[in-house]
């Protein structure tokens, strides 16, 4: 297959390496041409260019630009587009992402390969960077036009593909990765809160393994966070809120010294905590 | 110096083998005959019996019980005491437990190494387990009889000591230790609060590392969680209400669409949170 690639950073030149390394034909495009050739002296891409009429001859592209460039990438891209060609994408959140999209092109389908370091950048390309990762796609129909091309490109990558609505997708996304960025600059901004300077301190020089993992996420780029936040705003609020009402209730329960249920709810989350990270 | 250590689990036995591998005189009180058997064998203690009488001769008593039965343990010692004979403790709180122990023995000085392991009981003893580790006193008095002695034994571990009131102590621990679970345990009840399968299904495929992280410490041992909450309630409750107000402030933001501030936000705990890990 020829794939066409737009944005050659740390997800868009992982995916190069690992596809050109299977025998598949890249087409990379970049801002920079400093990166295009980067991308070919790599073996990330066959060829590279700064300018989108190169993917003319694609037949599969993947737009791995930030996710408030995607809509206006695709939109630039539509002239050179074959009318069988699928385009796809591999932002974090898919509801804004697809309706836009799929306005600009009806072979769109949205894509969230779910692997990253902290590292940016085509130098922090790797391979394998998606094997065993999740993979999910959000096409308009289970059976829409492109997406067993798509599937068997994710499982090449040894990615375990998942189907589903761009809403579930971003339900699903919001509990388990946006959330966790929020309550854990919430853990952050409160003890910094602290107006005793002594318990601020001591705080600081006793902080060990429960804070650092709690309070990780949420000391990441400030940026991502803001963006996340603001492309899934809805489903955001949706779990935030659910959350906050959970909080209360262990409040409750501290205030109303009832240990008994405070013990079950703790017991509950000790038994459940295995089904998400099996 | 002869030293007396009651309750040889992970702490207790773990502070018996470092200070007998140093050179002093370790008498071991334990519930059971076998475990003293073992503290004996391993190393751990230079003698030992389920009978407190065997303390008379200890110049430094450290009481390694879990929290709700150190005061206990502690009047049931007190009829064995030499007048000069220090007293402490490992709790992870400190002002009940000086509230109550103070009052039966004026020589008792709260203590609270903070190393651990999830493993527990005189099989899970280690050596080295305090390298490194922040241990803290919380004396009646900054110069108080046997304070040098127990910042003297907290050095030859290894470890850091600090010096605070048990209200201070109480407070920094509620920030990075008890609060830390409480919110982590919210994380993982309102995920499974999620009333749409399809939703829950995919969340719980999709979970990596940052959920991992952020959930770990609430699906912790669901009885220390509760008597944290018991011992410690009005320092948690304290952090729980600052948190949930911080909490509520991210809310707003989102709800305001105000990406600046949240950014700004994000970008202060990103700068803030080394200074709680080094």
């Amino acid at each position: 297959m020829k794939i066409g690639i737009v944005g050659l950073g740390l997800i868009g030149g992982s995916l190069g390496l690992d596809l050109k390394a299977q025998g598949q034909e890249i087409i990379g495009v970049s801002r920079k041409t400093s990166t295009c050739d980067i991308a070919v002296a790599r073996g990330i891409a066959d060829k590279a260019s700064t300018d989108l009429s190169i993917l003319r001859e694609a037949e599969i592209i993947v737009i791995c630009t930030p996710i408030d460039k995607i809509a206006d990438t695709l939109q630039q891209l539509v002239p050179y587009l074959d009318s069988e060609t699928i385009v796809t994408d591999v932002g974090s959140v898919k509801e804004p992402i697809v309706r836009a999209c799929s306005q600009l092109w009806s072979n769109f389908i949205g894509g969230h390969p779910m692997a990253g370091t902290t590292e940016q950048g085509i130098n922090a390309a790797q391979a394998n960077l998606f094997t065993n990762a999740a993979y999910v796609f959000t096409p308009p129909t289970e059976n829409a036009w492109g997406i067993d091309k798509l599937k068997y490109i994710a499982e090449s990558l040894g990615a375990k593909p998942y189907i589903c609505s761009p809403q579930v997708h971003d339900f699903a996304v919001a509990w388990i990765s946006h959330l966790p960025v929020m309550i854990s600059a919430s853990l952050i901004s409160s003890c910094l809160g602290e107006t005793e300077p002594e318990v601020l301190k001591l705080a600081q020089h006793l902080a060990s393994s429960g804070f650092r993992d709690t309070s990780r996420v949420g000391a990441g780029n400030p940026e991502l966070g803001k963006m996340m936040a603001q492309y899934n705003r809805n489903a955001l609020l949706r779990s935030l809120k659910a959350y906050s009402q959970n909080l209360q209730t262990i409040i409750n329960l501290i205030e109303q010294e009832n240990w008994d249920n405070l013990a079950e709810i703790l017991q509950i989350n000790q038994e459940a905590r295995p089904k998400f990270l099996n």
